[in-house]
């Protein structure tokens, strides 16, 4: 686990997250599942998994429940020797789990967090970075506060000095972006250094006004052509599409664009969903993972698909699943059967 | 959740529901779930989560026992104002849930609850529904007692006399009628009563030997065409229809005829049932809430199957989902997509 | 429960309880109880269970957590009729339960909730107050905000205003007061409202900065003759005094000052504390409920230890026993045996 | 386990004991843990675990509840082959446990229960107590129902004839006897042909009006040397003594009275008692164990009292310590090292 | 349950089972769910739940962890009364259960029991043999110790002796076997004793090297036909087929050849696992049960099928349902309609 | 908690310790604990809660199982990094909890470990050693195999040579040493590399034959004089003395030896016992850190007693307190009053 030659680190808030039993609704438990997540924290929980050294910075509170923060990443292979402490809170989120036609319901406690009051000056990117492999962050981050954007940003361009590679995961989620400023406004300077994008055609439209056709077929090729026009050091941008036929039952594939041709997996028939919070992430892992260990797109998003498939069937927010669950779905064998 | 102008009154048995966890057999557990359910009350909850003040009528044991079970209600919004209390036991049923092929098995232990011992003398049914907009009440209630089925016939006299809308559900349950007497003899008498009836033809079949054609096109138009000729006060006939493919999925829908049509709902496919017990009483309780405040009978149906369809997803007795779930199914949202 | 004529309003910030099971530490679990609590709600919860109708006054966000708080207030037989909702955030705070030599440690997580944000304007107090016979609130209301104090002393007002007693738990906790006021700028006006308070001579020596000569027999008499002179509203000062053998192992007895004599009862041996949190809760509203009750300051303090020392043995914040439970030890039954 | 050569029969009613977790309230609960006990059940179980073959006699439900009862007993080695089967309830009870000064509180759902339905004619005791050693009843199972009182006289009459010893446990429990007769018309005839009976001085002046003294020391031998006067067959009369400082805190002995001296043990100071319930039970098998395999009452009822001292440290209602730690404790080590 | 007249001995490990609760990883956990389970000992639980006497002989450790093993078998209505003790340790698995495409996966610490230190002197099989109707053993047992498959092989010459039938699951599981024998030296012996062989054309392969066509249609008949030539005390050889769509939806039937012709079921659609684990035992529970109660091998193979398909909705190792459960879905029931 | 400038290398074999909920019995559950532990592991853990680099070094099975025992070490800050795998077991104990009389008592599981099969070459301890300040061991790594102690030696001669601390707590444990060698033959050669030796004097007596004179008084410091001649290395001697009035109440106190005196602390009366595991190993912990960080012998006794008194408050093996608690218990604040 801890010998594997790859180095990353992510960047982002990790939060407590407090989930019902079961698919109890909120009003009719007392007592409440704890885990931890965060879309970046998820990437380096799944990767640690897979052997390499994944190295989480984040900013958690001087207390007992952020020191347990931590300790749930070092529980998960994550390295937390970057992790920064300071102010009272640690954001936290109430998970109730939906099943066929009831939704799962997020609430969120996480405004006042130790992570949303991190400045720029608080972290010293090139000493991080240097000799690292990979970089990751996501489009949550910059959305929380300004500082945590500026730090961000730091963090790329230290990584565009040190020639260490960046992906992000631009997803765009409306209820943050609470503190002033437009995704639009931030989002370019932060995409414009990185080298891979996971991203949707959706995502690409709210947050760069990319025109979409509704046309399943052109709208992703389209709007990442044009995305790798706008943003040149960007050489891959990719998404992972979904057909919730309900909230127990999904069916997923996964895309890849290279500026000329579009890679798509086979679907995966997730018939009996154990946990959908942080697929996006194990696809983000995964690609990551593909990228830096094989040779040719398809075997990367191939890699990223089945890690997806695969962390619909685990509790919490990380994908904990090791290299040769991935390897075995990618093979082929879909069949579960029992391993003695 | 407290201020709709809808006031609703319910009675009935309430029952402490002792429920092995997960799928586990009674010989295999040495803890149970508790929760309280009864066809009454869980019509009570689901339409005091929906807004209404919903009253329920009903009599406990005077010790901590009957009283969490009063708590239980308040809880889920549920107004407790109008309680009785006395004798010594609560009625109370274990719960196996089954799967696939497995039946889910219920084990009753009620014959001696405080609320079988209701006498009519009791409860000041006047009183209670003054003002009121709906009473509601279930087949099997008049099938506990001689006491409770006369405290039926005098709550339906006083709702009947003060202009309250009366609803049944007059599901017929075999291994109740103890006490000597037969539905046909009590059950004509508390039906004439009623504005609107839920059942099937198979119910009226057995309880009024209306005939059957085993034909499922027209037994029940032709069923509820006799009822309504039968007993002219009732204006609406409504039920649900299950096609149980196993225990663990089920499809419905559901139907209401007002004298002169038939409106049929689409099919929900409940791919992945977390609680079959109580899907009944929440689609009475939708569609009463739908009659209430719909102007068609078509939204009032549309309405209520929506309801009965998440219930499946809900753990315990009662549909503690909010008017919003039920609606944005009933708009066609089936996707089950996470809430946040 | 719900018909005991005495009505008492109480105001204060209820935040979610999220402790750990058993006597573990926080880092060693992976699920959390949960209970709700504050000083104010759990006067209100006690009360409500010795029968009086307890209005509880507060604030919610609006969303499955907040909604929650207040199904958890209407369990525990609280009148929540008077809760408002808005914002997204519930206060909360985590526990770790210590034993014998090692502390119970609280973190909170509160500076952003909901009731935090209170303006004066959106709450009538008037409305509410009107024919109630106790107003009750403690010191951590003012310490939370601006706006919160100011709520509080309207409601101080109107209850002088409708001749509604008041009473006050001014206990001093430090590490609240961050909006940039002291205390000795906010309480005096709120104390001189109150009829009743309760305070050690370490509270107001802390808060009104009245000198202590670290004897036990002579501080609390002399601090409380002060206060009574300075707030010539205030008839009764009272306080428990606690042994602190260790966190498993306490020793607490009750003081009571009309202004001319000390009053104090005997000692309550709680040899195997089960929950330490919210005995000075159970000890007011003891007081309270004693005062409204009995004729004598006598009885009033022995009913108040009481039911503080039964509190000790009661999981969560509020103590949720029965009056025939605390009557029972007055009467000198401290034997605990099997009541069948 | 299975081939000690002493084979005891017990016979009374097996109940389902349903309690909150930990020291919680029933109304703080949503789930109960299960356990199965009944005064003599209990001692069965106890001698069971000691190595004798216990044979319980009773009578279940013919459903999963019913049937589990026995296997709780098969899984504790008692020997169930002559249970018998019909009607369709399993009598309960619930439990709250206290704490320090807050006793435990038990409410009985037993009324319309299985076992109260029992006739003589079910069992054939001749065949039942052929070459047996022992037969144990207690005085709840004549105060339940007028057939399980006959069943039991016919049951000692029978153990009479075989030369099968007889002993009691005649505790009066005053909220039973709900049948229409009074202990004192019922209990002679069975006390008359008992061998050994297990009585406080209090059980004693309660079912036969011997006068009390209120002297400790005198009225127990008293009221022995009275019965066994009274009851010729009756070889010794044996108790045990409880000083109950607090719920979770009692001091405990035993007395053994064998017509001319009575033998007292040394006190157990219980100082964290886990459960209470069920401690005379493995009191009374201690005495049976004690009796049936030392040659002198002193041994005997050290025996006794160490099983007694030993259950307060087991959950549930049955003594499942092995004779060996009975002996430990016994022979004076009452230090609770840890074994490896 | 205790009196049928059919009487079944079972012989093979009884290991420890602790799984993870839910889907979790068993690196997420900090509890774990306990069974204990043995490819016959499921046998045996479900036999006795069907109403026969089971009695399975294994070897414990004397301690209070073999005894655990031992009373769970008692529980489940196992006849434990030829159990051994001897030595220290009980073998255990660790399960980790998947879903959809992640496998279930099974960690064992089995190497070092007191089983597998069984020698063949330990048990005298003519003695517990001695008038039973069936002798039950699988292709586990002997891949265990030297001494294991020697106690195994007296017993099929007792049951030979004495006129018992005798079954065989001759699974082949490759990672036991390392005792330095390989199971082509061990089998024949065994095999030979035989009078009904449930195996694949897979297991047939393995063990006797028979040839395979990959022809699913004639696989079976053909290897079932030389083992009936081989071995001409074998009167039947069974298997059942499943079709693993993925972890949690199998597809399964089963088929029965009489050295004539081959029987096969219908298919089962097992769309929600709850345990895949003991199907093949409940199969073969399910298969001797019917042999010996029915006339015909259809009648018997369906049974087996039926009882199998019931078990994917068990938790745990064995078939705990009882004759009813069966029947019912033999004669094509498979709704999972709720039994009240 | 990862900068502390101190490093400490530890080694040991690390178990799955298995445990019944609360005070239960193993017959009487179903579900167990899970945490691990193992003297040298215990003492990593409590050190590197303290803040200093604890490395273990240890041998787990290359499976999940060995990985979570890994993780689990991680999640309590302990450093990994030297851990080695290979074989198939974890060694695992069952634990039973006891209560007052009633001693807890430990299963174990352990002789086929992965631990047991260490070879001295798989293991580069002058490597691991290099710039440590201290090396520890127990007296339970001698006694396991050959193998292992041959590692210890070999660990402990780098140490000598590196000029690294060197302590052990050198128990005694009859149960193992099962492998053909004495504790006579092996230990002498260990111990003279040691400079720290926890030791009572029944360990010194049994291990080294040293006479008692059953003196309290006098056995220690004659015992520890006589080691530190034999073993002139050796230059303190420590160890803690335990009261057991019952398994829920012990009184502790603490004893170095330098050569020339005595310094004894005072008593810790440990009322409320959560958990005896491990207070041994707390206590070592405690005197390293004491010794590492404080001028005096007084001061760093003083520091282990108070560890190891909170100690007996924590769950699990090992003691996962902070340093500001063990200050604070030090200081003389035993009240144990709530933290805010």
């Amino acid at each position: 686990m801890e010998n594997d030659k790859k180095e990353i680190v992510t960047f982002g808030e990790v939060m407590l997250r407090m989930s019902t039993p079961g698919f109890a609704k909120f009003s009719q438990v007392d007592n409440l599942n704890m885990d931890y997540g965060g879309g970046e924290a998820n990437v380096a929980i799944s990767l640690a998994y897979m052997g390499m050294n994944a190295i989480h910075v984040t900013r958690f509170p001087n207390n007992y429940v952020g020191r347990a923060a931590a300790q749930f990443l070092r529980h998960h292979w994550v390295n937390t020797s970057q992790i920064i402490y300071g102010d009272n809170e640690l954001g936290l989120y109430f998970l109730e789990t939906g099943a066929v036609h009831r939704s799962s319901k997020v609430v969120y406690n996480r405004e006042n967090s130790s992570f949303s009051k991190i400045r720029p000056d608080m972290i010293d990117w090139e000493e991080i970075l240097k000799g690292k492999d990979w970089f990751h962050w996501t489009g949550i981050t910059p959305a929380i506060s300004e500082g945590v954007a500026a730090s961000c940003l730091k963090a790329i361009e230290a990584a565009n000095k040190l020639n260490v590679k960046v992906s992000a995961d631009i997803t765009y989620r409306k209820s943050l972006w609470q503190y002033g400023k437009k995704p639009q406004e931030v989002m370019p300077e932060l995409v414009a250094g990185c080298d891979v994008i996971m991203a949707s055609a959706y995502d690409l439209a709210d947050i760069f006004d990319y025109p979409l056709n509704h046309d399943p077929e052109t709208d992703f090729p389209n709007a990442a052509a044009k995305l790798m026009e706008d943003y040149p050091r960007i050489q891959r941008v990719a998404y992972k599409t979904r057909d919730s036929l309900n909230a127990s039952h999904n069916r997923i594939s996964a895309h890849i664009w290279d500026g000329k041709q579009l890679i798509s997996t086979d679907n995966y028939d997730i018939t009996h969903i154990v946990d959908r919070v942080g697929t996006g992430d194990a696809f983000a892992a995964g690609l990551i993972y593909g990228l830096l260990h094989y040779k040719t797109d398809e075997e990367a998003i191939n890699f990223a698909a089945a890690a997806c498939a695969l962390k619909h069937t685990i509790e919490g927010d990380a994908n904990m699943v090791d290299f040769d669950d991935v390897e075995k779905l990618v093979k082929g064998d879909k069949s579960g059967g029992i391993v003695r």
